[in-house]
C-alpha cells in the first residue's frame, strides 16, 4: 500500500517511530503524543479506516473523497478540516494539486491529490526543531502551510517574467493577435493562482482567532508570517492584473494609432499620385485641337511640371506628418 | 387534488404515515413529532388552509401566492419563510423555478412553482438516515437546500463548456458578431444564475446565527457545507464574468488588429499598383514629340522597368510586413 | 384651501372623523388617538401652523419648504422627518415627485410635492384593517411607504421592456447613433430611479432599529417586506446597468466588426478591379512598336484574359471571405 | 493689521464687544463666555501669539502655516483643529481656498487662506439667533460649516449645466476633440470638488460622535443637516461622474459609427465609379481591330450603357444603405 | 565595520554617548534609558549579535536578512518589527530602498537596505527636542516615520509634473505611441509608490491602537499626523490614477476622431478627383465617331467644365466638413 507516505508518532517533540494504521487509536490516547500521517490519493477503504481511527466527521471525509474543492477551513467537533491548493511549475507550466488536512489536538493527517511535492521534507525539517515540535501538531501544520505557500513564490516570479516579456513586445511594436492571446492567457493564470493562494489568509486568520487549543500563543507569529507571505504574493498578482488591463488598453491604443498612421500615409501618397494621374489622363484625351500636344517641348515640360508638383506636395505633406 | 405531493408525519425520526391536511393541527401538537408537507403550485384555497393549520403569517402567505420573488429568508413569530430559486437544464437551456419553504419547530412546508425536480427523492433520502431526522425539520431543511444547490452544479459546468467554446473560437480567428452575441448571452445567463444562487449563502448564515432552536449545533456543519458549495459556484461564476469582460476586450483588440492588417495590405498593394498606373498613363499621352514612343525597344523596355519596379517595391513592403 | 387633502383623527383604530387644523393640538392630547393629516403643496403659512400644532422641529420645516431633497430620515426629539421620492409613469415618461412625512407617536403628516398619486386610497385601505390601525401611526406609515414603493414597480417593468427592445435592435444589426442614444438615456433613467428607491432600504432599517416606540414588534415584518421589495427592484436595476455597460461594448464591437467587413470588401474588390485597370492602360500606351496591337485577335484575347483573371481572383478572395 | 477680520467675545449668547488679542487669555477665563476670532492669512508672529493665548497644539499651528492641506479634523487635548476647503465661482471658474478652524470649549478661531467669502456675515447671522449662540462655539462652528457647504451648491449647479451642454453637443453630432477635452476637464473638476466636499461628512460625524462637550444634543440635528447637504452634492457629483464615463464611451461609439458610415460611402461610390473607369479605359486601348470603335453609334451606346450601369448599381447600394 | 552608522544611548532625553554593541545588553537594563542603533546593510553575524543583545524574535531577524518585504508591522513578545519602503529621486528616477525597524520599550534599531537617506539627521533633529525624547523610543520612531514619509512628497510632485506634461501633449494633438508609453509607465510608477506608502497608514494606526506602552497619549497626535500626510499623498496618487485611466480613453477617442477626419478627407478628395478621372478617360476613348473630339473648342470647354465641377463639389464638401 504505497499511498501511506509516512505514519509517525511523536512524544514531547521526539520521534517515537513509525506506527501501523491499526495502532493509531491506541497510541493517540497517550499523553503529550501526536501522530503525523501522510497519505497520497488514498482509496475509500483507507479513508474510512482513518475516519474511524481518528473519529473524523462524516462531511469532511465526504469532501476528502473528491478533489476540486476550493481552499477552506471547516471546524468540526474534535477536528479541523483544511483544504489547500498546491501549485508547482512543471516545464514552465503551472500544475495544481490539492491537499486535505485533518487536524486534531493530537494528530495531523495530510492527504495529497494531484501535483504536489511530497511533504516528507517538511517532516524532516520539523524533526530538526524539537523545541517547536513539542507544541504538538500546530507547528507541523504551520510547516505544511509554509511549504505550500513557498511553492507559490517561483510561479509568481515566472508570471512576472512573462508579463515583462509581453510588455517589452508591446512597446517594441509587436501588438498582434499573439500578444493579445498571451495577455489573456496570463490573466487567466493569475486569476487561477489568486484563487488558490488568497484563501490561505482567511484560513490562517481563523486558526489564530478560533483555535487557541491548537495554535498556542508562541506559534501565532508563525501563522501571521504565512499570512504576510500570501498577502505579498496577492499584492504582486493584483498589481499585475491591473497593469494587464492597462496593457490591453495600451495595445488597443497602439493598434488604433498605427492604423491612423497607415491611413494617413495612404491618404498622403494618394494625394501625390493624384497629380500624374490627372495630368497624364488629361493629355491622353483625343481632341484634335489640343495645342500643347503639337508644341515641341510639350512632353518634357508636362512631365517636369508633374514631377515638380509631386515634390512640392510631398514636402508639404511631410511637414504635416502625412507621408 | 394532485398539488399535494406528500404529507407525512415523523416521530423520533420514524415515519408515522401520511396524514390528511385537516388532521395537521392535531398531529402537530404531539411531542417530538413533525410534519413534512410538499405542495406543487397550490391554489389559494389550499394555501389558506395551510396557513390556518400551521398558523403562518399573513405576509408570507401573500408572498407565496405570486412567484418571481428573489431568494430570501423572513422570520415571523412561530415560523420562518424561505424563498429559493430552483434551476434545471432542459435541452441545454436553463429553466428557473421557485420554491417557498415554511419552517416551524415541528413542520416543514415546501411549495414548488415552475421548473424543479420533485422533492420526493429528498424525502426518501432523509428517511434513510433516521439518526439525523430525529433532530426535526432542521435536517429536512438542510436536505432540501442541498438538493436545490446540487442542481446548480451541472448548469455552471455547462456554462464553463460554453465559455471554453467561445474562447477557442475567438482565438481561432472567428471574432464576428455571432461570437459577440454568444458572449453577451452567456454574461446574462451568468448574472441570472448568480442572482439565484448567491442569496443561499446569506440564508444559511442567518439560519445558523439566529435559529438555534431549529438548527441544533450538530447540524451547523451541514449548513456551512451548503454555504461552501454555493461559494465555490459563485467563485466560478465570478471568474467567468471577469474573463468574459476580458474576452470582449480581446475580441475588440483582435478585430482592430485584423483591420489594421487589411488596411496595411490595401495600402501596400495600392503602392505597387501605382507604378504601372502612372507609367502606362504617361505613355498614353498624345504628344507628337515623345521620342520613347518611336524608339523601337520602347515598349518592352517600359514594361520591363514597370515589372522590375513592382517587384522591387513588393520586396521592400514584404520585409516591412505591409503586403 | 384645497391643499389639505384629509385631516382625520383615529381612536383605537376607529375613525373619529375629520378635524379642523386648529383643533389638532387638543385632539392629539387624548389617549390612544392619532391624527393623520394629508397636505398637497401647502403654503408657508399652513406649514408654520402645522409646525406649531404638532411641535415640529425648525430644521424639518425648513426642508419641507423646498423640494429637491434626497430621500432620507431625520430624527428630532418628538418627531421623525422622512423624505421620499415618488415616481409615476405618465405617457411612457417617468415623472418624479416628493413626499415629506412628519411622524410622531400620535400623528402622521404627509406633504406631497409634484407628481404623485393621492394618498387618499392608502387612507381607505388602512381604515379597512382596524386591527392594524390600532397600533397607531406606525401602520399608516408602513401603508404609505408600501404605496410609494409599489409605484416604482411598473417603471422598472417599463425600463426592462425598453432594454429588451434595445437589445433586440442591436443584435438585429441596428447599432447606429440612435441606439447609442437610447442606451445612454436608459442608463440615466436607471440611475435616477435607483437614487429615488434605494434610500428606502436605509429608512426602513433605521425605523426598525431605532424607533421601537413607533414600530412595535408586530409591524417589523411589514417594514422588512418594504425593504425586500426595494431590494428586488434595486437588484433588477443593477442587473440592467451591468448589461447596459456590456451592451455598449457589444455595440462598439459590432460596429468595429462591421467596418472590418466593409474594409475587407473594399480591398477585395479593389484587387479585382486592379486587373482591367492595369491591362487596359497598358494597351492604351502609344508606342509605335507594340506587336499585340496589330495582332488581329489581340483585342478579344486581352479582354478574355482580363475577364478570366478577374474571375480567378474573385473566387480565391471569396473563399478567403474577402468579397 | 488687517489680517484680523473680527475678534468678538460673547457671554450667554450676547455680544460683549470686540477685544484685543492680548486680552484674550483673560476674557476666556470668564464663565459662559466664548471668543470668536476671524483671521485672514495671518503672519507667523500672529499665529504664534494666537497659539499662546489659546494654548493650541504645536502640530496644528504647524499645519496652519502652510495651506494645501486636505480637509480633516484633528483632536488635540483642549482643542480641535479642522481644515476645510472653500470654493467659489469667479467668472465661471472655480477657485479654491482653505479655512483652518481651532475650536475649544470657549473659543473659535477661523483662519482663511486664498479665495473664500468673508465669514463676517456668518457672524451677523449667528448674532441674530441668541438662543442658539448661548450653546457656545458649537453653534458658531455649525454656522461656519453650513456657510462653506452652501457655497459648493452653485458650483455643482454650474457643473450640471456644463455637463448638459456637453451631452447635447455629443448627440447633436459634435463629437470632436473639443468635446472630449471638455469631458475630460469636467471630470477633473468634479474630482477636485468631490475631494473638497466629501471629508465634511466625516468631520461632522466625528464632531457628533466624539465631542459631546462641544456639540450638545440639541445641536446634533444641525450637523446632520450639514452632512445631509454634502451627501446630496456628493450623490450629484457621483452621478455625473458615472454618466461622464458613459458619455466618453458614447462618444467613441458615435465616432466609430460615423467612420463606419464614411467608409461604407467611400466603398459604395468607389463601386459606382469603377464602371466608367473600366469601360472608358477599355476603349482607350489602341488595338487596330476593335470593331466597336468603328461602329458609328459605338460612342453614345457605350456612354449610355455606362450611365445605366451606374444608375443601377447606385440604386442597389442605396437600398443596402451604402451610399 | 562601517555598517554601524550610529549607536547611541539616551537617558531622560539626554545623550549618554556612543556605546559598543557588546555593551548594549547592560546599558539597556538601566532605568529611563534607551538605545538608538542605526545599521546599513549589516551582515549576518552582526544581525545575530543584535538579535542576541536585544532578545529579538527569530522570525523578524529572518525577515531582516532579505529585503523585498512589503511594508508591515509585526508584534512579537518584547519587540515590534516594522518594514518600511524608502524612496528617493535620483536624476529624475525613483529608487526604492527598505528600512527595517526593531522597536522595544528601551531600544530602536533601524536597518537600511538600498537607496535611502541616512537617518543621522533624524537623530540630530531629535536630540534638539529633549522634551520629546524623554518619552523614549516612541518619539524617535515617529521622527523616522515622518522622515521616510516626507521623502515621498517630492516624488508625488514629480509625478504630477509628468502627468501635466502628458496631458498637455495629448490635447496639443500629440497622441502617438510615445505618449501611451509614458501614460503606461506613469501608471506603473504610481502603483509602485502607492504600494510603498499606503501601508504606513495601517502601521501608524496599529501603533496607536495596540502599543500604548510605546506610544504614550501625548505622542498619538504625531502619528496621526503621519497618517494624515500619507492619506493626502494617497489621495493625490488615486486622483492621478483615475485621471490616467481617463486620459488613456481620451487618447483613444482622439485617435479615433483623428482617423475619422482623415478618412473623411480621403473620401472627400477622392470624390473631387473622380471628376477629371472619369471625364478625361471618357475622351481618351478611341471611337471614330466622337463629335466632341472634332469640335474646335472641345478641349478647353471640357477642361473648363471639369474644373467647374471640381470647384462646385469642393465647395459643397467643404460646407459639409469633408475636405
Amino acid at each position: 500500500m504505497t499511498t501511506i507516505i509516512h505514519s509517525v508518532a511523536y512524544q514531547k517533540g521526539q520521534r517515537l517511530g513509525d506506527i501501523a494504521i491499526d495502532d493509531i487509536s491506541e497510541v493517540v490516547k497517550q499523553p503529550e503524543t501526536f501522530i503525523w500521517l501522510g497519505l497520497h490519493e488514498p482509496d475509500d477503504a483507507l479513508l474510512l479506516k482513518i475516519q474511524e481511527e481518528f473519529g473524523l466527521h462524516e462531511l469532511s471525509i465526504e469532501d476528502a473523497h473528491h478533489a476540486h474543492q476550493r481552499p477552506k477551513i471547516e471546524t468540526y467537533s474534535g477536528s479541523i478540516f483544511i483544504v489547500l491548493k498546491t501549485a508547482q511549475l512543471e516545464q514552465g507550466h503551472v500544475v495544481y494539486g490539492e491537499t486535505h488536512l485533518f487536524v486534531g489536538s493530537n494528530f495531523l493527517v495530510s492527504v495529497r491529490h494531484g501535483a504536489s511535492a511530497s511533504y516528507a521534507q517538511v517532516l524532516e525539517r520539523c524533526e530538526e526543531s524539537t523545541k517547536m515540535l513539542v507544541k504538538g501538531p500546530g507547528f507541523a501544520l504551520y510547516a505544511l502551510l509554509d511549504f505550500v505557500v513557498d511553492h507559490y513564490q517561483p510561479i509568481v516570479a515566472q508570471f512576472e517574467k512573462d508579463f515583462d516579456a509581453i510588455e517589452t513586445d508591446i512597446f517594441k511594436g509587436q501588438f498582434d493577435g499573439l500578444v493579445i492571446e498571451r495577455l489573456y492567457d496570463l490573466k487567466r493564470r493569475l486569476l487561477e493562482l489568486r484563487n488558490a493562494a488568497l484563501p490561505v489568509i482567511d484560513i490562517s486568520s481563523e486558526l489564530i482567532r478560533l483555535h487557541e487549543e491548537l495554535i498556542p500563543k508562541e506559534l501565532r507569529a508563525y501563522f501571521r508570517d504565512v499570512q504576510d507571505h500570501v498577502s505579498r504574493l496577492a499584492g504582486l498578482i493584483d498589481g499585475m492584473r491591473e497593469m494587464l488591463t492597462t496593457a490591453m488598453q495600451v495595445n488597443l491604443a497602439l493598434v488604433a494609432n498605427n492604423q491612423n498612421e497607415v491611413v494617413k500615409r495612404l491618404a498622403g501618397w494618394g494625394a501625390i499620385l493624384a497629380i500624374p494621374t490627372v495630368i497624364f489622363s488629361l493629355y491622353g484625351m483625343n481632341f484634335q485641337w489640343m495645342p500643347e500636344l503639337k508644341w515641341r517641348p510639350g512632353y518634357p515640360v508636362v512631365v517636369a511640371i508633374t514631377l515638380l508638383g509631386c515634390v512640392f506636395v510631398h514636402r508639404r505633406l511631410r511637414r504635416a506628418g502625412w507621408v
